[in-house]
Order: structure tokens, then C-alpha cells, then sequence
């Protein structure tokens, strides 16, 4: 049997595909939002991923720091150009959302493994643009940078400052007199820090500082400066600026530093779509503070899927297809080594990592749709519905990420020593969704607006007033029928333990200020078990959602995709119940006497699981070169692949290195 | 006030240490098990850290992989002759325990970052000599190899087989001829994977294949093996050798890949202490199987301090000392923003943190003199308490390692943006720890087997036998007294939930069978409950001794140490209930009921332990060398520091990278 690129597959491999009881195909387009989608996404690989210029001759993990740099930035130029040609060529076109599509997505990553040094040109600095300039701004602007005659980035985070950004130190101090800004940098920590193609790549920037004017401090707004000649590319004059360094990951995306000293810009480059200063230096304050909202929020909805649930769907897919071929040990005395795939601890660790994947997908399709839904609602001036989106997107980031990158480890280890290797892409995946722990909101004060939100929800539940949907549960009344092992139970189960810890963030809180302790410091005090409620409650929406989309899909569904999601959904309630065991045994119907029943349960649906685990990860349909690991390839000739991996290296290309001469001879020669 | 380096110190930082309730160097001298090991400690650190040519003029991050590997060889070449010196001069001399903690130790990873590619030689090459090589073998190669005339490196695991060492597909056929065996990869998966050294490196191994003699296979069996020629460094004829390729970590250690295409080698290289094949082919039988044993377990028994407790000092020093440095937001309006070490959801990452790495340390120590004693009983010819010691230490350094890289996450996530960053320290740390939860018995193999001790413990309960004394908790009945928040109830609980998973499991067991499930199915399908019974094991014996290590210093300790010591451990505790609280709600004597109460202590032991946690993470006294980190320094100047590592990246050695003269401006310039 032949794999899609022609290969002959691995028999053990072959095996799981014949034995998987649905049709992959079918999954693949429901996953995928329809035949149409699926169509899309494989043509915007065909094209991306053919480009000769675009591979590798040497894996960039055996280059140093700067050529990787170098070599990022070489085919930037050359994928920039390509989506050009691509948006002029195609007919479904591009726009903004293509360029997410690819710079953000898995095609990126397949190109350029530790990220596009321009990606925030198209992914920040344009959207601002367009969001924050005015009219007369944008038509100076958005031309040069749509057609990459400049090359922006977005300013922000600071040294000292990330979360908090209030805080921001940079100032830009209005002169009337000259009708200009003067930015400074007025101290170590105000140094920007982080944003991404700073370093040595941007020649423009959208900086965030705290505007003063007349005298008096206005709060942070936007600016553009430009950073670096365009014909020489040298820093301006008193501009200071580099690169922070190597880190975990993303090692191209060439995140740099900026001071400033005393550099002045035109006032018609503070972006003045919302607050506005004048010529004589009158500071018109902005009508809502809540116009730039949007934006944030959209980045966070996408990570959710594009970083979040396909970073994990990638580690799942490596690890099983890994998992059916490698063999291991005995089960029995004398029988041949079993593919570990058959060993129940191993389907504990990959299984419940399918299940989430699928369950943040699910979400994240929830998720978008309320977004757009919300967005429209925006346009026409209605924000009802904005504190509730925001309280989704905000746990949904927080628990989909945080999820992602355990469960990737999961996988990785559950690879064995062959999963620490960097050809995996194992740690890579890791490198890459463990930093959208902390970027875009770092997730525990991001699981505390979500819990403050609740806590808001929980005291207006005797006031009368409508509960959004996302909180209608904590309405309801924890009734303590009998524990049933169905799925009904289960979310209700889920239901009632946030619930539960909703009501008792919101007691300790309420004893707290009543004791006397300053609303602020109970806060405080109560934070562990406030991030936990908002974590329960992220739960329930999850599990709820999965099966939410399981009885929509069920009229146009087969039976047979049907069943085994319907698995799959069930197996990610009970493994995350057994998990989180003490708040349903506090919470919920569950007694400790219905708990072995459970596990039981769960054994039961890892084994019904198993037979199709390749199946279902073969559904994800995941390009090889996006995968771009030996362990997970389609064909599974994992031992062969490794093996020319391993001969990628440049230190195999001499059977003995220099350093023997310089070094080791003259060593092992002086101890004789 | 100024550090120890002379540096003016934060005055945060300051501050905290002003406000310590006891005397760092007291525990300090404690922890390290006597004012003289301390003194010990600073002497090797002394020497070793002091070194010039040992330092890195650009940090090893931006070197290529080849350019890594060659600096390493290098710098091992200089810390070799370093070690000689040393024993020659140091009248605490050395023998193979200083080679243990200049090599494994946290100063070998100090100087030499991702690996020492020499380890292996003096860690198992040496060591297998001299348990395994007659005296007469011993005689011709202990010499060369102590004198490092040769180097070698220990080759057992296989590309496809690393766990399971019977499956190891490595032949040697024993020819009578020519009085030779002769070595063969007779499969691409047979091939030697993952050896350190092995690459370009060693010219000598250890290498484990199945000797086949006579016709018949007799198993695997060690044999020396000559790799490379001692003048050239070519490959000798028929080996196929190479490096495997760049890790997550580790880098440095040039793990190899190695075949074999009949080589011959002469009889007299099969190490043959224990089994013996003489001229005519004959085998003998080696006297006992468990010989070999002791090697094994000793590895594991100095991970849980070398590996898991020192690096997980580490990571929780460099994120306190950065967490009372770093402010951030506001907790009341107008107020200064807070250090973050007063956020009570920081706290819970760190000083839990904190707690575990104390209870590892503790357990490592009651380990290592077990492994002595049982050692000492060993050689009299003693195996009794083999048994507890194996699964003692299987489940130690399991639960050791994956607390440990777990806990250095939240360490590093609990440092923001900044500890992503390479200079942080916290990503190596996590990659060199988390290459432990595989090797050297990978941890859920390893549970599985206390499991099995456990389970059997279990059988024998009625019997009338002797309990051995980490299992004797299992023949008290759980007794259902009223809950209190005490130490000796926590205690008492840990052990009924260690104890109620392992009667559940062993009832499970049992009624599988009686369905009639094979013995060793109703083992696998079980595997999941075993896997968490182990650990429960595990817990409880470390809360145990983490007491009990208190209770044994309470006459010779300051009460200020012993009260900070006592909050940490009930945190300990409290923490690790809370967070597997259901097995605690179905196996102890604690009910719903008695939940907000423990979350209560849980909060008012995190606000106890605070304002000692600056000085707690000051007692391991770990060197600023080995924090290698700008955010844990102890002068706590976390930003200077940042920028200052920044500027080392060789990016930044001039304003304009060529990539923009190369492909940046044409690109712009095209788009004009």
C-alpha cells in the first residue's frame, strides 16, 4: 500500500487505516467546516509549501543565532512577494484574513520554523493603521505599507511593562511651538522590549507612550515613528536599537529593543482616528474608550484555534502515528513486542490529547462566530454583548493555550527519548504555543477578568435581569439526583462545579469585605481559587460546546463519524472529571461510590477509541511538510527517517571533526 | 547595600532580605548537611567557576550546532586536566564521587552549558570496568581509561529498542576460529542511538549486544569495542558512526548512532567478570542476575537530587528573586504597583515550588543512605531490602523529575515574557531536566514497577510477613477520625489515599482476573490506576519524610528555621491535597465540608511563608555563575542585567545586518 507521496507505508500503520471504522474524508471536511474549506486550505498549500527557494538545504536548527536571522529574512522577501502573486492569480483572493491564514498559521511554520521577522508588518502594524489613522493618515500611509515600500512593526510592551500597560514609561511630550512630539525614553525599564522584527528589521513603528500635552499627562496613545533611514537602513538619530536575544523560540522573529532620546516627529503622526491634539496642543479625548477593544480581543480568538487546537492536533498526529508503529516490550511472555499503542497508559496519555484538541476546535469555531456576531453588533453601536465575549475569549485563550502546551509535552514524552530530538518538531510545537501562555494577556490575569466577570454574573443573579447564555447555568439550581454515566449527567456535572466555585469565590469574597478586609486585598487573597472558577467555568463551555456540535452535526453526519466522536466527546468529559475529581465530589451528584464506575468508563472508551486513534488523527489531515517530523510522517517509515534526519547535520559531514586535531589529540596524546 | 559581587543591590530585594525571620546561613548549611559540606561545596565552586579560558566571550546560544560542539570539546579538554589538578592538589581528593558532581553536578552544567560530550567516560565507561571486567581485563584498560590515554562512551540503547533491553537486536557471534566475536547491525533499528560522546567524540565503547555462541542466544552481554583509530580518529573498518542530531537540550553531548558491519574483536573483550565464553565457545553462566543491578539504581537515586532538586533550586530562585523585583499593576488604585511576589496567585506558583524542591532534597537524602546501606548489605551478600530500595527509587525519580520540569514551567511562565528568553536560564534548565522523565527508565515504566511492589506488598499483607518499612502504612486500617488541619493528619491521610489506591487497584486486579481476563491484560487495563497508585505511594512517603526530617533537626535547629521549615512542609502538604483532592475526599478522613477550611490554611501559609521567600531561595546559596541568569542574580539588578545580555547577541554588533543590503532593500525597493 502506498502512501500520498508515493511511498510505501509502514505495515503496522497500513493496518490501523483499514481497520477504522469511518470515513476519514468525511471528518476531514467536517473539521474543516465543509468540502469547500478543505479545497481552499490544500491549494493554499500546494502553493506555499512547492516553492524550491523556500527549502532548507542545511535544517535551520543547525545554524547560528544571526544566519537563522538571515535566512529568515531571505524568505520573507521571497513569501511576501509570493502572496502577492497569490492574491493577484487567485480567486478567492486574500486580504487581511490571508495573510493571517499564512503568516500566522501552520503554512508559515512550515516555511519559516521560528517565525516571519515581517509577520507584524500585515498582523499589527497595518490593522492599526486602518483601526486608529484617520482618513487623511491612511491615505499617506496604508498605500506605503500595503505595498511594502515601508516595513512596520507595533510597539508596546516595555522592559518593565507588559501586563500593565497604564504603566507604559515612554513619554511623547507635545511642543507646540514646532508642531511636534519629543519622545524620550526616560528610563531603562521604558525601553520597548519584545516587539517582534524590531531588532534589525522595521523601519517604521506604531509606538504606544503616554502622550503629555499642555502640561498634562493624557495616557498612553499611538504614534508612528520612523526608525531607520530607508536607503541606508541606520537608526535615525536617536533612536536606540537591537535585538533582546535568543529564547525558547521563535528565534527569527527577531524581537528587539528601542529607546528614545529626545526624537521628534510631526503631530500628524500621532494616529488621531479616536483622541486628537491639536495645533496649539487641545487634547480632544477619544468618545469610547472601548473602540480599540476589538482588536485585542480578535487576536486572542484567533490563538485559540491557530496557535492552540493545530499546534496540538500536530504533536497528537506525530505521537500516535509514532505510537502504531513503535514496538515495545511484552505484554505477554514470548508474544512479539506490541505496538505501544496497546499499552492502556499510553492511550491515557494521547487520546485525552485528541479529545481536547477537537474540543478547542469546537470552541474556537463557538468562538468566532460570537466574535463576528459581536463585531457586527458593534458597527450598529450595540455592545451588550461585548463583557461576554470578552469573558469567553478570555478563559478560552487562557485554558486552550495552557492545555495545549501541557498536552503537547504529553505527547512529546510519550515519544520516548525520540521526542527530545528537534527533528520530532516536538519541541518546536512546545516553543511555539507555551509563549502564547504569556503573550496577547498573560493567562492567570486573564482568568481573572474572566472570574471577575462571573463574579459580576453570580450578583446579578437575584436582580432579574436576563443572564447572558454563556452564564445561564449558574441560574439553575444544583439538583442532587442520582449519578448516571451519560453525557447529559456529565455536563450538568461540569455545570454545577463552576457553578459551585463560582458561588464560592463569591461567599469568601463577600465574608472577606464583611470582616473588614479592603474589597482590593480580598481580591487578592481570593485569586487561586478565582482562577480556578474561571477554569471550571471554561470547562463546562467546552464540554457543553462539543456536544452542542455533535447533536447540530448528527442530521448530516454518517452514524459511523457520529459514534466515534460521540466517544471521543464522552472521553473528554470523564477524563477531565477524574482529573478535576474533588470539585465534582464537592459539587456535583458524583459520590465516591460512582467513581471506580467511572474509571471504568474511562478504560472503556480508551479501548473504543483506540481501534480508530490513526484514523481520527489521519482526519486532522495534516501536510507532512507541515508536520515536518520523522515520528509523524503519513507513510510511518519512522527508523529511515530518522536515520536521514540525523545525516542532516553538518557535523556528519566529515568522519572526523576538526576539533580532534585542535583539541582532543593533543588531550588524549599529553596523558600517555 | 552591596551583594556579594561588590554590586550595589535592588533595595526591593533588600528589603526582602532585612525582613527574613531567620539565619539564611544556618539553613544554608543545613540543607547543604553540615557547615563543612558547605565549605566543601564552595571550594569545588571556587575552583571550578574561576576558570578564564572556561568563560564564553559570545554566549554559546548564537554558536551554530558544530560551533557548540567544538567549544565544548574544547572547554572539556581544559576541564579534564581542571579535575586532575584538583585531585592532585585538594586533600578532600576525589575518586569517582567528585567526577559525579564536577560532571553531573550543577558546576559542570555551569561551564558547559547543553553537555559535557566527556561525561560518559568517567560516568559509566569507567564504572562499567570496574564492575564488570575481570581483573585481569581491568588490569589492561582501567589504566588507559582513568588516565584518559583512551575515551570512551557506554552503547546500549538501540534505535528502536531503548526500554526494553531484551529486545536489543545487536548481535555478537562468538567465532572459536579465530577466538573473536563478531559485532553486527543485522537492521536499521538495531543501530547504537543515543550514546553520549558517541558522535565524533569516544574511541572506545561499551558496547550491549546478544552474544550468540554455540548456536544459541545467551542474551545480551557487555563487550569493549575499539571505535575509532587512536592516531587518525577514522572509523575503524565496518563501524558506521555519527552524531544523532540537535535535542531540545543537551546539545553538547554529542549523542551518537553507531552500527556494526563484522567487526571482529578478540575474545578477551567481552567483560567477563560475571558471564564468561571460553576459547572453545563454551558459556558460563553468570552467578546471579541482580550483580548489574546496583548501577542501575544508583543513577536514579542521584537524579532526584542532581537533576530534579538542584535545577528546580534553581528556577525557583531566579523567579523569586525576580518576583520581588519585578512590580507590576495595581492592586489599589493610585497605590504603587506591588512587587508581584504579593500577588497570593505568584505566591502559589513559587512557593509550592519552593516547598517540593525541600521535599526532594529530603527524600534524596533518605535515599542515598538507604542506597548505602543496601549496598553495604549487598556486598555481605544481603538482597532483602533490594526490593524496596528499587521501588523506592523508581517511583522517586519519577514523581522527582516530572515535579521538577513541571515546577520549572511554572517558574519560568511565572517570570512573564522574560523568562522565555534563552539568558533567563529557565529554558535550559527545563530542557536538561525534562530529558530525565526518559532517560534512565522512563517514568511511567518506572511507576509501573513500584506499582508492582506495591501490589505485591499488598498480597502479603495477611501472611503475617514483615512489612518493609515504607510500605508498613498500608496494614493500618484507615481510621475515620474527625478531619484536623494538622500535620499528623495530613500525614495519616496521604498514607490512607496511598493505601486506598492500592487496595482499589489490587481489588480491580483481582476481579478482572476472576472474569477471566489474562493476568497480564487485567494489568495493562489497570496500568492507568497503577501508574497513579505509584504516585500516591510516592507522595505519601515524601510528606512523611519531609517531616520526619524536621522532627530528627528540631533539637539541633534555631526555632525561627524550624517554624519557616514547618510552614513550608504543611504547605507541602496543603498544596498537594488541594490538588488531588478528589483521592483525599474518597480515602481520608476529609470531607467536603473540610475543603474551605484547607484552602484557607493554604492561603494563610502562603501569606507565612512570603516574607521569608526571598531568604528561603537565599539558603540554597546557589552561585550566580550556576543561576546564569540576569533575572535571579543576587544584587537583584534584573533589567541592567537583561539589556547587558542582550547586547551580547552578535546581531547586535552593528546597526545594519547584511540580510538588508541582501534581501531587505532589493524587496523594498521592488515594491516601489
Amino acid at each position: 500500500m502506498s502512501s500520498k507521496s508515493g511511498q510505501v507505508c509502514n505495515e503496522d500503520i497500513e493496518r490501523e487505516r483499514q481497520k477504522c471504522t469511518f470515513n476519514i474524508t468525511e471528518l476531514t471536511h467536517f473539521l474543516d467546516g465543509g468540502i469547500e474549506k478543505t479545497k481552499e486550505r490544500k491549494e493554499l498549500e500546494d502553493f506555499f509549501l512547492n516553492i524550491p527557494e523556500l527549502k532548507d538545504k542545511v535544517p535551520t536548527e543547525y545554524l547560528s543565532h544571526k544566519e537563522k536571522y538571515q535566512e529568515a529574512v531571505r524568505k520573507s522577501c521571497i513569501l511576501f512577494n509570493k502572496i502577492s502573486e497569490w492574491q493577484t492569480r487567485s480567486s478567492s483572493g486574500g486580504g487581511i484574513n490571508m495573510y493571517e491564514s499564512v503568516l500566522g498559521g501552520t503554512i508559515g511554520s512550515a516555511l519559516i520554523k521560528e517565525g516571519i521577522p515581517f509577520s507584524l508588518h500585515f498582523v499589527m502594524f497595518v490593522p492599526t493603521l486602518m483601526g486608529q489613522a484617520t482618513l487623511e493618515q491612511q491615505s499617506y500611509w496604508i498605500g506605503r505599507a500595503w505595498n511594502c515600500e515601508i516595513l512596520g512593526t507595533y510597539a508596546q510592551t516595555e522592559l518593565g511593562h507588559g501586563t500593565f500597560i497604564r504603566g507604559l514609561e515612554t513619554t511623547a511630550h507635545y511642543d507646540a511651538q514646532t508642531e511636534e512630539f519629543v519622545l524620550n525614553s526616560p528610563t531603562l525599564t521604558s525601553y520597548k522590549w519584545w516587539p517582534g522584527g524590531l531588532g534589525h528589521t522595521a523601519n517604521y513603528a506604531i509606538v504606544v507612550a503616554q502622550l503629555y500635552t499642555q502640561g498634562v499627562c493624557q495616557g498612553i496613545h499611538p504614534f508612528i515613528v520612523q526608525l531607520r533611514d530607508e536607503e541606508t537602513h541606520m537608526p535615525l538619530p536617536g533612536i536606540k536599537i537591537g535585538e533582546i536575544g535568543a529564547k525558547l523560540g521563535m528565534n527569527t522573529v527577531n524581537n528587539g529593543y528601542l529607546g528614545f532620546e529626545n526624537v521628534r516627529i510631526p503631530r500628524l503622526q500621532m494616529l488621531m482616528k479616536n483622541a486628537k491634539v491639536l495645533k496649539d496642543g487641545t487634547y480632544i479625548k477619544s468618545p469610547s474608550d472601548k473602540l480599540t477593544y476589538g482588536t485585542m480581543i480578535f487576536v486572542r480568538v484567533a490563538v485559540v484555534k491557530g496557535v492552540a487546537a493545530t499546534n496540538l492536533a500536530k504533536a497528537v498526529t506525530i505521537a500516535t502515528r509514532y505510537s502504531a508503529v513503535r514496538r515495545q516490550s511484552e505484554m505477554k511472555p514470548g508474544a512479539k513486542e506490541p505496538q505501544i499503542l496497546d499499552y492502556r497508559t499510553q492511550q491515557y496519555k494521547l487520546i485525552p490529547a485528541l479529545a481536547s484538541c477537537m474540543a478547542m476546535m469546537f470552541s474556537a469555531n463557538w468562538l468566532w462566530d460570537m466574535y463576528n456576531n459581536v463585531t457586527s453588533e458593534l458597527e450598529q453601536g450595540d455592545m451588550e454583548r461585548l463583557p461576554e465575549l470578552h469573558a469567553m475569549a478570555c478563559c478560552l485563550k487562557a485554558v486552550s493555550t495552557a492545555d495545549s502546551a501541557v498536552l503537547i509535552e504529553v505527547c512529546r514524552r510519550a515519544c520516548g527519548g525520540h521526542g527530545y530530538m528537534t527533528c520530532s518538531n516536538l519541541p518546536g510545537t512546545y516553543g511555539f504555543v507555551t509563549a502564547a501562555e504569556t503573550y496577547e494577556g498573560e493567562n492567570t490575569v486573564l482568568l481573572l477578568q474572566t472570574a471577575r466577570y462571573l463574579v459580576k454574573a453570580w450578583h446579578q443573579l437575584g436582580s432579574g435581569e436576563m443572564m447572558p447564555p454563556t452564564v445561564k447555568y449558574l441560574l439553575k439550581k444544583p439538583t442532587n439526583k442520582r449519578w448516571e454515566n451519560t453525557l447529559p449527567c456529565f455536563i450538568k456535572a461540569f455545570q454545577q462545579v463552576a457553578a459551585g466555585a463560582v458561588s464560592w469565590c463569591a461567599n469568601t469574597l463577600e465574608k472577606k469585605v464583611q470582616q473588614g478586609v479592603p474589597s482590593e486585598e480580598a481580591w487578592n487573597e481570593t485569586s487561586v481559587q478565582l482562577v480556578q472558577c474561571a477554569e471550571a467555568h471554561c470547562r463546562a463551555f467546552m464540554v457543553q460546546t462539543f456536544a452542542d456540535t455533535l447533536n447540530s452535526a448528527k442530521a448530516t453526519m454518517s452514524p459511523a463519524v457520529h459514534q466515534v466522536l460521540t466517544n471521543v466527546c464522552e472521553l473528554y468529559a470523564v477524563y477531565w472529571m477524574l482529573k478535576e475529581l474533588g470539585p465534582f465530589l464537592m459539587f456535583s451528584a458524583l459520590k465516591p461510590a460512582d467513581v471506580p464506575g467511572l474509571q471504568l468508563l474511562q478504560d472503556s472508551l480508551l479501548s473504543a477509541v483506540r481501534p480508530n486513534a490513526v484514523g481520527l488523527v489521519d482526519s486532522f489531515d495534516i501536510n507532512d511538510q507541515i508536520l515536518d517530523s520523522p515520528l509523524g510522517s503519513y507513510d510511518g517509515n519512522v527508523y529511515q527517517r530518522l536515520f536521514d534526519e540525523a545525516n542532516k547535520s553538518p557535523l556528519n559531514d566529515q568522519p572526523v571533526d576538526e576539533s580532534f586535531h585542535k583539541y582532543l589529540k593533543p588531550f588524549l596524546k599529553s596523558n600517555l
